[in-house]
């Protein structure tokens, strides 16, 4: 361990730090045509670009084994780094798959969660080419790489959002957020009372979204056959504001979001409502929907209007228009980035 | 947690656990030509495959902060994922890391962390284009995932060692394990007593062995030079015993492997003695030595003889004939992997 100066890792933030470390970190061999900096890294094979991302899921941080089944965490782990490379617009082929489990985890536990994997994986399309498994002396932590393959020219990245450009999401956000509260809130209230199960019923959607998310794959698949090619592209894992803030920086642009044009599922709005929390709030800062926020030129307005599943919520602008949200009652707000984060958030 | 049934992993034993894990899953793309199995998976991307490999080190199990300073520990992570990329034939050229802390760790700890990584990069071309850093409630997790190319015929598995066959490896064995055996006896004898420094004099060797383990790029370049093709090939991770097993299964052959022919150091045989080891079986199973353990056509002999830095250790013969070690006296013993198991070992 480093004596002398030590500064908290929180003072940077866990993009701060992924910055830090890798300042000055060139790319040498003509097959690294992207490095980080993405939601995968770019390699050049001939003929083909390959995606490479990877992700290292810990227990207690990522996941908690009180709400989580086994295969449901096995699939959400899959699908999570699936997702990733359907925001490089790629295709996904292969993964590997790293576990380290610690002595209380059997060899059922373990079943359950290698075939929630699966599951993912052959939904997707996705060969497990190989992995390791190690133990560890307090709880799972789960290591995942996902590989896939892009034409070059069909690759899109996150700095490539121009001025007047139509900003989309699929799906509807938030609700992932808000199964996670009626989680916390049914453990807490049934905490010790045997033989209570608690009450899910017609939350039924919000549980789904937080526990078996979905990889779009089908949305890229949508405009491919649309003819659209998006200009940037994220998955939502941090929350819309977050990944919106993003593509906005690194494309060097700003953007103006209607609060009323942002998908809500009606689920969502109640739970929201029944918690006394702001639904617009969930949507923006919830995280975890793994929907896919992208802008299109706005020349492709109808074929984008005419694809189900998919919702025009704002435009693009000049950078010097910063990051601005319309309310209902059109006023105007600067958004935040207020997304959970794994290095600064006190735990 | 699965309820019912629970078999405890140890019964099945690392390599059990993946077999049993991986069972059944079929390779379905074009581009997956090889999975789980080998030192690496095989993906074919026109003109070049493309070779992946992962590992994932925790805190504890692979390393104790107690002997390795963080820079040391980052060299050593990134060393032994590059070694595997070698052990196919293959060049290393691009790797992502993902780190998981907790919060006894500050930002120069991650610094120096990163520092040997990319020191071990630097010196085999690699890029680091990728990974995650995230939390730990406890201890630090480090997942690598290593690529690298080769060509399609050059590429050697584990499962390609004929009879007749010469057994090869490169630099010299059990060094690595003396060095561990070292730090721990000087640890025991000065825990707790302040200003007494180990005493190491004369014992650097088994350190750097333990510390700062090369990958042999050197090795498989001057094989090329030659001219030799190896038939099946591996490092050595868990010990020349453990390893050579896995090759004669994986061909379905025996081997024949003579204890005078073994290469060992001299601080080795001088430790082993001091500890009252017996230094053939360090040789045999010490493991963490990231030498090449590779098999060669009896054609080959004087083309390998003539190359520095590789020791003939023995043959392959027909499978029946087991896996033999012929001691210094012309006894013979049936070869048995006791490698260090990271999911059986009691811990």
């Amino acid at each position: 361990m480093q004596k002398g100066k030590r500064t908290p890792i929180a003072t940077l933030g866990e993009f701060g730090l992924i910055d830090h470390l890798t300042e000055g970190i060139e790319l040498k061999n003509p097959s690294s045509l992207y490095g980080i900096g993405d939601d995968a890294a770019v390699l050049h094979y001939p003929d083909k670009e390959m995606l490479v991302t990877t992700d290292l899921l810990m227990e207690g941080v990522h996941f908690n084994l009180v709400y989580y089944d086994l295969k449901l965490l096995g699939y959400k782990a899959a699908t999570v780094n699936i997702s990733d490379i359907y925001a490089m617009n790629g295709k996904p082929l292969q993964m590997t798959i790293s576990l380290a489990v610690s002595k209380r985890f059997c060899i059922e536990d373990m079943e359950q969660l290698y075939a929630g994997m699966r599951m993912a994986c052959e939904e997707h399309g996705v060969d497990i080419v190989g992995g390791d498994t190690t133990s560890s002396l307090t709880g799972l932590a789960i290591s995942i790489t996902c590989i896939g393959e892009a034409d070059k020219d069909k690759i899109v990245y996150r700095n490539g959002a121009k001025d007047t450009n139509l900003i989309c999401v699929s799906g509807d956000l938030g609700a992932a957020y808000m199964g996670l509260q009626l989680l916390e809130r049914e453990n807490a209230v049934f905490k010790g009372e045997k033989d209570i199960e608690p009450d899910f019923s017609g939350k039924e959607y919000l549980l789904q979204r937080q526990l078996k998310p979905d990889a779009r794959g089908d949305i890229i698949k949508k405009l491919a056959e649309a003819g659209v090619q998006p200009t940037a592209m994220m998955d939502i894992s941090d929350g819309l504001s977050s990944e919106l803030i993003h593509i906005c920086k690194q494309s060097n642009v700003g953007c103006r979001v209607y609060e009323d044009r942002i998908p809500i599922d009606y689920q969502t709005a109640v739970m929201a409502e029944e918690m006394n929390m702001n639904v617009t709030t969930c949507a923006l800062n919830g995280g975890e929907d793994y929907e896919l926020l992208f802008t299109v030129p706005i020349t492709d307005h109808d074929k984008i209007e005419d694809i189900e599943g998919i919702k025009l919520i704002g435009h693009i602008t000049r950078p010097e228009l910063g990051y601005a949200l319309v309310t209902r009652d059109d006023k105007e707000f600067e958004l935040k980035a207020q997304g959970w984060n794994a290095l600064t958030e006190e735990k």
